[in-house]
């Protein structure tokens, strides 16, 4: 028999990774607690023509696409934001607004295996719909920051954007959206020479002259922005939009670090605010969101203002292990049961269902090793105690309590040992 | 545009059951804690080939399986175990014995849609790799008695058998393993004269002993079994093996009702213990396990004892709710925050984030609406308190506070307000 691999791009997680990403995961619950969103579950197992209805190109063909046994086309998931859109115009089309939601699980796409990038992914997505105000916006920037706190990262950064900047303009040029969508792309990869070739003259000086912006800080680049789109009123409006967002989060939080009049994202509903977080030491995206005011509506929902954003577990989980943070070891103690002789075991199992019972960490003697290689396993593995079930401490209601740090060893009588070991 | 829907078969979860997922989830892991089992994360996508090397035609025409667009052929993973076998024989080839492992996460099966059966589902999946010795045997048993406590079940109870009685008969009178597997899926529908004709009529009387024994206890009824295998040493021995396994967990628990000499389980790699719990008042089993002896060798693995159990979890979750039991919901304050004015935004902001901190779930009036109708949200959703950031309080350094339930509002210092709130 061969032996079997796991699938390419397909990672198993052992027990120290699994923890980090609990730990996470655990974290992002924690924070749509105070922010008051409702974590929800949908299917990993959607169907294709949903996925497909508002998404990129890039995305939709690198799905994992196939027919089940009832001739479905169904995908697995790519990304959480088409079901949450589901659900708001379906089962959520009476709940009272604002929806506030939060999802966490793996996402799939057939990428090219690097570090940082799998095929199997984690994420947490929340999504706040209902609202078109900028405390909306801000709200999912300020949640962000938070998390990223919580999990213990460090220097985290948000790059800024606003879709309707650039197409504000070029909106007002006339130009289709299939080429618009063409030149975000080029201009979010900074192939710019490549993107200007696709427009006039007239943009392209616009266009020019707002990469070339840089500022002191978020209000100062703001301020040039709009002194370059003289005559383009909607794409200023963009850009005072942006500007009243980042008010509201400015005051709670200094870690807005750029701005880029030019960036968009690579999915195609964001129609307002963009953004993404990341660190100095790591540059990858370690999430990223913004509003996208169409998407509902066109899930066959009522028109409902919407935005979101993901954080990449995954990612957010190395950006950690570059920082070196680790998650929390639970200070929970370790006990080894070592029944002393074979029919010693029924007790010696009574004696570790009593400690478990008092939130005790308890490995039980499974092997049939007599106590010196039983001892010599329970170092090995770096348990703080244990206990050994012998006959003639037994007799007194006691059994032996030994220290593996200390190298000490006293009798104890059962009922004083949970309080001892939990000391 | 169409109405969009989740695929046949696949379920939203809303908040309350993602809640009571949650907390079933959480209970799993507390149980591994105190059991000392590792969480590992295994892929949702695996080969066709290794989820097939060992299961059932029954699970195996019921996956989903499909090309990746590397053409490679596989499928969603319909249970854990072989994901499992799979690491045991691979990465973990050198740790230790015993391995120790909990899985948690949704599995595919293509199942008829029904009250219990969808075709995405939860299992929390225990492993305990490298002892052939009872107490692993009892241990399984036992921390799945410890688990449904946790979650609050009430009168569950283990149906028992084992694998090795039937199979030492069916072996000893040469009936090849295809036959045997036949067989035992018919007693397992208790079609037992179906089964009875694949068989002669040595085995038959045999056979058709045991199906009828009935005993006052489980340790009778195996007594009642053994007088039937004479001449059979290796039924026998099985039997003897089942004994020893009960006796470990007598002691710990009393929810042994059941012991059935003729059951077996779907899986075809069981080859020792077998069993199932269940509650009184659902007739489906909550979960299941046994010993399966020589499945890590047939994934290429060393030859390697093991024993496992898988729990339903959402199965689970319609247990505690025919019980009438829910997840403990944690007394978290709720806290909405009204800015009186548009331009308090960022002020009644930074109060949130500060609250937050603390602790506390905050909802931000994100809708833009007067006062007057953002208190009446604020009753319909239930929260217990409403923060009024008003320009005259915040003079002073304070804001209103309004107790929702007792009709009363203060005027609050903002440095007392998340003391006041948590009292």
């Amino acid at each position: 028999m061969p032996e079997f691999k796991s699938v390419r791009g397909m990672r198993d997680l052992l027990v120290e990774e699994t923890k980090q990403l609990n730990f996470i995961i655990e974290k992002a619950r924690e924070t749509a607690k105070s922010y008051a969103y409702g974590e929800v579950t949908t299917p990993i197992v959607e169907s294709n023509e949903l996925l497909c209805a508002k998404t990129s190109d890039e995305i939709r063909n690198r799905m994992f696409t196939f027919k089940d046994l009832g001739d479905r086309t169904v995908s697995l998931r790519p990304e959480f934001t088409a079901s949450i859109a589901r659900l708001v115009s379906n089962v959520l089309k009476k709940s009272p607004r604002p929806i506030r939601v939060l999802s966490v699980g793996s996402v799939y796409r057939y990428d090219e295996p690097q570090r940082g990038r799998y095929r199997e992914f984690w994420q947490s997505n929340f999504e706040l719909i209902g609202s078109n105000k900028p405390e909306a916006d801000a709200e999912l920037i300020l949640l962000t920051n938070n998390f990223l706190n919580k999990i213990g990262l460090k220097n985290h950064f948000f790059k800024v954007g606003h879709m309707g900047i650039l197409k504000g303009v070029l909106n007002q040029e006339g130009i289709i959206e299939k080429t618009q969508t063409k030149i975000l792309q080029l201009m979010d990869k900074k192939e710019y020479a490549k993107a200007f070739d696709l427009i006039d003259d007239n943009s392209r000086s616009v266009l020019e002259s707002l990469v070339k912006i840089t500022g002191k800080n978020v209000f100062d680049t703001i301020e040039k922005i709009k002194n370059q789109l003289d005559g383009y009123e909607k794409a200023k409006n963009a850009a005072d939009n942006l500007k009243n967002i980042l008010e509201l989060v400015a005051e709670s939080d200094s870690q807005l670090k750029s701005i880029d009049p030019v960036f968009s994202r690579g999915l195609e509903y964001y129609t307002g605010l963009i953004f993404e977080v990341q660190i100095p030491e790591f540059d990858i995206s370690l999430g990223g969101g913004g509003r996208y005011d169409q998407l509902i509506e066109l899930f066959g929902g009522l028109s409902t203002p919407a935005v979101g954003v993901a954080h990449g577990i995954d990612r957010l989980n190395i950006a950690l292990q570059i920082q070196g943070i680790h998650a929390d070891d639970q200070n929970i103690k370790k006990v080894f049961v070592i029944p002393v002789t074979t029919d010693l075991r029924i007790r010696a199992l009574e004696i570790s269902e009593k400690l478990r019972n008092s939130g005790i960490f308890v490995e039980f003697e499974v092997m049939g090793r007599k106590v010196g290689k039983a001892l010599q396993y329970a170092n090995k593995i770096n348990m703080d105690y244990v206990v050994l079930v012998g006959e003639s401490e037994l007799k007194t209601g006691s059994v032996a309590l030994r220290d593996l740090a200390k190298h000490e060893q006293i009798t104890i009588k059962i009922e004083n040992l949970a309080k001892k070991i939990r000391e």
